[in-house]
C-alpha cells in the first residue's frame, strides 16, 4: 500500500440542507449526533466516539446536496504531496486557511478529475470524548463516520486513481456478468475497516451516501423504532438488513431534504497486507442484501448532487456506458 | 373472562409436509426445534422452553397444509364442557383416545362452524427442559409456540365464538375505514400474552401462519443470517421488522412446502382484567410493520389449506364480502 | 389453581424514600420510569408497558423501607373473598376508599400473619401506553413490575398461605441439603410468568426486592453503563448475570436510600396446568447465578423493613431457625 | 508512527496445553474456534473472520504456558529491519524456515530483552473465510485475535521499546498515584483498534492473556450461558463486564490448563494520527471494570509462563519494584 500521501481515513462530509432547524431535529435530537458548535448557517456534529470537532457539517443552502467530503491525512507533508499529484492531473485545487472551515487546520480542496469536491486536511481541533458518558447516548448512538459511497459513470477509472495513485487498498469488488466482466463497484480503504470510500457505477458525479458507524444491530433496530415514533417513517428507505458486501448490518435513511446516510455496523478488520478482494457478481441477489430482500428503485435512482469547488454550482451529470443496476431491477428504473 | 372451558393456551399445530427429511433439515437442523421423537410419517418437535412432548407435529402428506391446531385445556372437565358447547352448535366432534396422537391424552377434535380442524387436549407427556442446556440452543433458538393466525371470510362471527363462547380476551383489533367500520382482524388471548389466536379477513378457512416465540431480536437476526447461508433465501418472506399490532419483532418464513411460520418476540403481558383493546385502522401503514416497510402480496394471497376432520379432505374456500387487504395493496392482488 | 380470589398479578409497591428529588433523579431521570403524577410527598411511576396509573409509588419518609406491596385482583367480589379469608385468620384488615391511594379504586389493606403490609385492589385509573412511543424510552427502559421477593423466618408457612389459601402456582423451589430437606425458598405465580412473589428464608418480615421487567439483556447492560456514568457506581450491588432460578438475566440495584430493586428479563411462560416445580438445592453454585459468580454478603444481610398497617411503625424482626444462606457464604455473614 | 518495521497487527499466539483433546473440547467444540488443521501435537485454529491459517496454536506440552506470540509484518524487508534492530540490542534471534511453523512463511523468532518469545512473520497460507457461513458460527463466535497482554517488572522500559523502537502508537495508559506517577500499564497498537499489545506491571516475563474479538455483547453472554451448561463454570474467571480502559465488553476465561484468554468486543477505532492517550490512575475503581465490580485476586496473581527460545525452558521471574495492583486489592495478594 502506497504511503506517500498518508491518507488515514474518511474524515468528514458537508451536507447541504434547506432548513437547519429541521436538520437539527433529525440528526441531533433524533439520531443522537453530538452538536460541537453551530453558527448561523452551519451545524458542526460529531459521533460519540469522535475526539475531534466534526465528522458531519450541515450547511444552510437553497438546495440539498453535498458541499464536499474530506479525507484526513497524517501530516502537512502528505497534504503537499497530494497537491502536487493533483496538479499533475491538471485539476482545480485551492488551499483553505486554518479556521476557514471551523475547527480545521490548513486544508486542500480539490475538484477531482471525476468532478467530486474532495478535501484533504491534517489538523482538527480536539473535543471531549463522549464514549463513556453513556447518559448522553441517544437515538441511533452514532459512533463515527465510516465511509463515503460515490456514484460515477466510470468506476474503473476512479479505481485506478484511488488505488494506484492515492494508495487505497481494495477489499471487495462487484463485476458485471459475462465473458468480459467490467468493474461495477469497488470498496476501498485506508483505515483498517472494509472501506473509507466505495465507487459505484451510475449517473454522476453524485454522492450516493455517507455511512456512519453504530455499535451494534440493536442500535439500528432502536433507531428504526424511534424514527417510526417521531414522524420519520418516510425517512427509512432501505433496511434494516445485512449486506452481502462488507457483511455489515445497515439501515439507509433520507434526511428531511432527501440527503442519504447509512447507519452501519459489523464489518471486519482489514490490517492484513495480503488481503485478496472479495468478488461479487452484480446480479447476485445476496450481494446488496444478504437476506435477499429487494432494494427499492430509489436506491439506484437517487443520489446527492455535488457542488463544484471551482464554480460553486452543482456539477452536471453524465450517464454510465454500462447498466447502472442488476438485471432484476432494470424494469424498476 | 369466561373460565368454564378452561382453555389455557395455544398448544400445538400439525403441519403437513411432502418430504420429512427436507422438513427436518429446515425445522430441526436449521431453525433449532428440538426433536422429541419421530416415526415413519411424523416428527414431533418442541421448543427449548417446552416441557412437553410437542408444539409442532410434521406429518408426511401428499399435499402441504394444516392437519389441525390445538388448544390446551386445564382439565378433562373443560374438555367435556367444550364438547357440549360444540355439539350445541351442531358441528362435527370426535374423541381421540390417549396416544392416538403420540404423547397426548384423551382429546376432542372439532370441525368448527368456520371449517377449522381444532383440537382440545388436557394431558401431554412431559419432556426434558432444554432451557438451561444452552449448548443445544441453535438456529433461531425457538422457545415455544405462541399463536395461530387464521384467515376466514367473516372474522366478526369467529370473534363472537372465541370471545363470547370460549372466553378469550381481546387485546387488539383492526377495523376498516369509513363511517361504519367493520371488524377486519382481532388478536385474542387466553394466556397472558398478546394472543393465542388471531382472526384475519380473507379467503378461508385457511391458517395464515403459526407463530413461535424466540428470546430476542438477535435470535431473529441470527436466524436470517443462517437461513441466508444455507440455501433458504427464498424462505424469508417478510421481515425482519417490528409489528405495529402486538409490538412484536418478527420474521415470516415459508418452509420447503410453502407452509408459513412466524418467528416472534417482544410482545407484552396482558394479565390485567380491564384491558381495553388497542384499535388500528386497516390502512394505517404502521399497523403491520411499524417501520412502514411494505408487505409482499404473497402475504395476503397465500395461506395454508386445512384438512376437514369429517372428510379427511381439504376444506373448500369462500371469499370475504369485505376487502381482504389495505387499499394501498389492492393493486398487488 | 384456586380461582376464588381472582388475584391476577403483582400490581405495585410503595417504597419509602428520604429525598424525593434524589429518588426522582434515580428512578425517572436515570432508569427511565414514567412519571404519571406527583404531589408533595409522592411520585407515582409506571413502566413503558403499563396502561395504568402506577406500579411504583415513592413516598417521602424519614426512614427508607416498604410502605406496602399490592396484588391486583380481577373484581370487587375477589376483594371481598380475600377480606373474609383474612378475617378468618384474625389478622388486621382495613378498607381504603377510592382515591385514598391516588389513582386506585377501593382496596383492602392487610397486615398478614407474617407481618407484611399487603394491599389488594381491583380498579386503577388508565394511562397512556408508552410502549410504541420509543422516543421516550430511556435508561433501563423499564417495562413493568414483575414480582416481589420477601424474606421471612418461616418460608414454609407462607408457602401454604399463598399456594393453598390464595391459589398461587409454584414454579420453582429451593431446599436445604440433607436427608430431611426444608423448604428454603419458593417462586410463586398468578400471572403466566415465573413469579409474582418469591418467599426467601431470612430475618423478617422484610422485603428483599421488587423486580421490574426490561425488554432484553441489552437494556440491562445499557443501564449498567448509564449508572456507571452518572455517579451510581455504588448502586450496582450484584450482576449483570444470569439466574439459575427463573433463568432470568438480572441486575440488582440499591436506590439512593438503599432500597433494592431488580432489573429482570428473560424468564419463561407458565400457563401449563401441570407445571412441575423446578427444584434447586441451596448450595448449588448455579442456583443464584447460573454463571457461578459469588453473591455479595449484602445480598443476604440487607433487606427492606416493612411498615405495619396497624401501628404505622416498622415491623420488628425475627430470625429463622434454619440457616439463611448457602454454606459457602456462611463465613461472610 | 514509525513505519520502518511495518508491523501490522498482533498475529497469533501459541498456547501450551497438557491434553489436546481437552483443549479441543474447550476451544473448538465449546468456544467455536475454527479448526484449520491438526497434527499429533498441535491444533491450528482460526477465527470466523480470519482468512489465514491460524491465530491460535495449541501445542501438546508437559506444562501449560505460552510458546510464543507473534506479530504480522507487511513484508520480508520489514522482518530484516527487525532482525537488525534486535541484534543491535544483543538479544537472541533465530530464523524459522517456511513451514517450520505450519502454514507460515519465513519468520524471525526473538527472545526480547524482557525475556518474551516474540515471533515476527510476513506470509501465512490463506484459508476459507467463514464470516458469511453463519451456519458454522458457534459458541462465543470468535472472530479474530485482537491483542496480547503481557506482564513484566518494568513496563516503562518495554513502553520505550514498543513505542520508540518498533513504532507502536499508545492509546491508553495507567499511572500510579502520587506526585511522581510511574507508568503502570500501557495499551499500544499498530492496527486501528485500541491495542495489539498491553504492558502491565507484575512479576514477569509472563503473558497475562490473549484477547480474541467477538461480534457483540450478546456473543459474550451466550458464551457464558454455554460454558455454564457444559461444565466450564470454573473457567469463567472475571466478567462479563465493561472495561474502563478500552471501553470493551469482556469475559476472562481460563482454559482447562489454566491458560487465560479474553473474549473482547466494542473498543474503538484509532486511525487518527494525533490520538492523545487516555490516562487512568491505578486506583480508579472504574479503570478495570467500568461498572465497579471488584477484580478477583487470581487476575493479579496468575499469568502464563513463557518459553525461552534460547533455552527451551520457561523463563525465570522477577518482581516489579512498584506495587503490582491497586491499593484496594493489596490485602488480597
Amino acid at each position: 500500500m502506497d504511503r506517500r500521501f498518508e491518507i488515514v481515513k474518511a474524515g468528514h462530509i458537508e451536507l447541504l440542507v434547506t432548513n437547519l432547524d429541521e436538520a437539527k431535529r433529525f440528526y441531533v435530537d433524533t439520531l443522537g449526533f453530538v452538536l460541537t458548535e453551530s453558527d448561523k448557517s452551519h451545524l458542526y456534529l460529531r459521533g460519540l466516539e469522535d475526539r475531534q470537532h466534526h465528522c458531519l457539517t450541515l450547511t444552510q443552502s437553497g438546495t440539498p446536496g453535498v458541499g464536499h467530503f474530506a479525507f484526513r491525512v497524517a501530516s502537512e507533508a502528505g497534504l503537499k504531496s497530494i497537491e502536487k499529484l493533483a496538479k499533475s492531473k491538471g485539476v482545480y485545487v485551492r488551499w483553505l486557511e486554518p479556521g476557514e472551515e471551523r475547527g480545521q487546520g490548513r486544508a486542500l480542496l480539490v475538484e477531482d478529475q471525476f468532478g467530486f469536491p474532495v478535501e484533504f486536511y491534517s489538523k482538527m481541533a480536539g473535543e471531549e470524548w463522549m464514549l463513556q458518558r453513556y447518559q448522553h447516548h441517544r437515538g441511533a448512538k452514532v459512533m463515527r463516520l465510516d465511509h463515503f459511497n460515490i456514484m460515477l459513470p466510470n468506476a474503473a477509472s476512479a479505481f485506478d486513481w484511488y488505488v494506484k495513485s492515492l494508495g487505497f487498498g481494495c477489499t471487495e469488488i462487484t463485476e458485471t456478468e459475462g465473458p468480459k466482466p467490467a468493474l461495477w463497484a469497488a470498496w476501498l480503504r485506508r483505515k483498517h475497516t472494509c472501506h473509507d470510500i466505495a465507487l459505484t457505477t451510475g449517473k454522476g458525479p453524485r454522492v450516493h451516501h455517507a455511512g456512519f458507524t453504530v455499535s451494534d444491530r440493536a442500535s439500528i433496530m432502536d433507531a428504526a423504532d424511534i424514527l417510526a415514533s417521531t414522524g420519520y417513517l418516510q425517512s427509512m428507505e432501505r433496511g434494516p438488513g445485512r449486506h452481502g458486501v462488507s457483511n455489515a448490518f445497515f439501515l439507509y435513511l433520507r434526511d428531511p431534504d432527501g440527503n442519504r446516510i447509512e447507519l452501519y455496523t459489523g464489518d471486519y478488520i482489514t490490517a492484513d497486507p495480503d488481503w485478496v478482494p472479495i468478488r461479487w457478481k452484480l446480479n447476485d441477489p445476496q450481494r446488496q442484501t444478504f437476506w435477499g430482500a429487494p432494494t427499492p428503485a430509489t436506491w439506484f435512482n437517487d443520489a446527492m448532487l455535488v457542488k463544484s469547488p471551482k464554480t460553486g454550482k452543482f456539477a452536471g451529470l453524465s450517464a454510465p456506458k454500462i447498466r447502472d443496476r442488476p438485471d432484476y431491477l432494470l424494469s424498476a428504473r
